[in-house]
């Protein structure tokens, strides 16, 4: 059923669409055909060639890992590449660095802000492919990202302040003038400015929003990691991310939003990133002839936190990570080892019916249940199905959860909640 | 013998000892401050911390390698670790990365430059671990590199111009009025920019002067790890080479030149370099207890171009690579393959007088010679020596030709041939 992959190809491709009909960004055209046409051509290409060139030398160097979904059939012995992730990086950042030549002229100066972008990338990669290869503990999980984060805080240009939901208003103004409480004079002493007499809920909160882009370059860094382990499921929901953001971007852009430039940064990272995903997602679809690697979550992660950081629409980011976000929360009693976490909590392959089941954990007492994660509680919902089934049903969970998370962007679910204005 | 290692530590920080004395690069104690002391400690410790914490891991993941220098002694078959330069490399852009964060505001802005730095260090650390895990080809290693210095080329702020060496004058200028030839003519049309009448023979070399930045990034990063294969030498050289740079900055900064700004972004970038490699140096010393890997190599030498070419003292830069250029060009032909050049060219242990021969190779008609680098021709003419001994008479000679170099710069010796000035 491979041409299913199709699918996922024509919709992303639907996504790139209204792209080339939006204003330009600059007056250059060569800038303007360079962003749009040829870097998502050139990863494209790198990625495809890079993917056949080295997948040998990878299994070669003992870079390799057995299917253990296909534990059973005739497949489980195959040495399949792993740690693919390392060529569409290079691919992407090869790209960006081309795209900063080109960029050292254009107004808004840009370059500052791809640098930063391409500084955390690159810190991914390599932190990513590391980890493939040297199997980091925790601690540097959570410590190498917050430091690659710094660049991207560091040359962070947008507003600091947050709309404080409603309910939240009287702990910081008392009613009706909207005087400043106690607790917005103590905040002021920490950095932190609560307008007096703002009716929207205006906070600047300071450096604690340079906190809050640290934290999102860990999340999305590490929420993709651990929503993995069947085939086409880590590029596959990347892809869908990506094809949402370029939505959201030409979406602003078209409606002219004072932000513009800086979807048409967005876009301009997103796009080679999505063709190099595309590349990469053809060899890793079910059944997978390559890996993707940490390599390639980490990094994949970290491009959606450059760009809703410097997009300055982290928040929006966030509502096309709901399957993640729900995956994490599942996640949480078995990464604290509140309950306990075995190596792999991938589904488990069921040779006799063909399908995937839900994996266990096993309690010292005699006692278990499934791994808590989003792939398990979808098959002990629904019931066991074949592995390429699941990962386009999950696929299509995370299409249907960003239409949801448009609609609270664009139809005012969120409104008076946690947006007033995207810039705020 | 590795007391006599003090030596090199020494005068690396005796080196260092000018630096707080000059005038502070800027008004924020807390910038000077972190600068000059908190980060090279900082990375100082982090690399002697993760060094000791990584080797066991490295050898357990496969990477690690036998002492060919020790063939026949009892240390022979001790799996020594590889690749610890990423470790290195890990302190000096976490160093960096929290650098970027104290840069955000400083006057002139260091931002963009710093950015660009940490971009190239981090492609080329990449580069360079995935070249120790899965040995990249020729092709790769010509063209990451390129690529990676795109983005130092992007944000030079410096100047493009040249001074044409006296001799060559006549082919632009022709006497006495200094008219310009018809050479000169054309270049203009390639978008170089002669300047009518100059007596120093200034030339506007424009978008070429980038292809040298390119050029000698790829120089840089490639020729100190053609000149490795004892215990020490890669590290020990690029410590001597950060030890002279850092005295050309106090040097210049102490001169109060215009460009005082740029020799201090060098010191910024090489002082924590520097320390993280005499961390790494202590457990490299013969006999080695790791290796440093082609991490190490292409990441040091990625270091010194950045502060070539964004301190504007590229030409200076090279006067202290004059080993590594007699190397180089003793290598060019096993390099080019008119001489066969077998897979490794390091010098050979004779396990009956504990000293290292020269290595050679074999003609198919049963001749040959010795492998062509400085180390071999070092030992055919001063004899066969102990390891140890051969590495630090190699430094020293490093630290012999760099102070040659010293004279050539600041006595004038070079004077009307390179250098009228260094900015230009």
């Amino acid at each position: 059923m491979r041409p299913l992959l199709l699918v996922v190809f024509t919709i992303s491709i639907l996504s790139l669409t209204p792209i080339p009909f939006l204003p330009p960004p600059t007056t250059s055209l060569i800038y303007n055909i360079f962003i749009l046409y040829i870097s998502p051509t050139l990863a494209y290409l790198i990625a495809t060639l890079g993917i056949d060139g080295m997948r040998e030398k990878l299994v070669g160097r003992g870079l390799y890992g057995m299917d253990i979904g296909k534990r059973g059939t005739e497949r489980e012995k195959v040495k399949v590449p792993e740690a693919l992730g390392v060529v569409t990086g290079i691919s992407h950042v090869v790209v960006l660095s081309l795209t900063t030549y080109l960029c050292r002229t254009s107004t808004p100066p840009t370059l500052p802000i791809l640098l930063s972008s391409l500084t955390s990338i690159l810190f991914m990669l390599f932190l990513g492919f590391t980890d493939d290869v040297l199997e980091w503990g925790w601690t540097a999980k959570l410590v190498l990202p917050t430091v690659s984060s710094i660049p991207l805080v560091a040359v962070y240009d947008g507003s600091t302040s947050i709309v404080a939901p409603r309910f939240l208003h009287p702990l910081f103004w008392s009613s009706p003038n909207q005087v400043l409480t106690p607790l917005s004079e103590a905040l002021s002493s920490l950095g932190m400015t609560v307008y007096p007499g703002s009716r929207i809920g205006l906070i600047d909160v300071g450096w604690v929003y340079g906190v809050y882009m640290s934290l999102l370059s860990i999340f999305t860094s590490n929420c993709i990691n651990i929503y993995a382990g069947i085939n086409g499921l880590e590029v596959g929901q990347s892809v869908v991310i990506s094809c949402c953001i370029l939505l959201h971007n030409a979406h602003e852009i078209a409606a002219g939003v004072e932000s513009a430039a800086q979807h048409w940064f967005s876009a301009m990272v997103l796009l080679p990133f999505l063709t190099s995903s595309l590349a990469l997602l053809k060899r890793n679809w079910y059944p997978a002839e390559c890996f993707v690697g940490d390599t390639y979550c980490y990094s994949a992660g970290v491009v959606f936190a450059v760009v809703g950081i410097h997009g300055h629409f982290s928040k929006t980011l966030l509502l096309f990570f709901i399957p993640q976000i729900m995956n994490f929360l599942l996640s949480l009693p078995q990464l604290l080892k509140v309950v306990p976490c075995p190596r792999h909590r991938l589904p488990r392959y069921n040779k006799d019916t063909g399908k995937m089941e839900p994996s266990m954990y096993s309690l010292p007492n005699g006692g278990g249940g499934i791994n808590l994660t989003l792939i398990n509680v979808w098959l002990k919902l629904w019931g066991p199905r074949k592995e390429e089934r699941l990962t386009l049903e999950l696929l299509a969970l995370q299409v249907a959860m960003s239409a949801v998370g448009m609609c609270i962007r664009y139809k005012g679910l969120g409104r008076g909640l946690i947006f007033e204005d995207e810039e705020l």
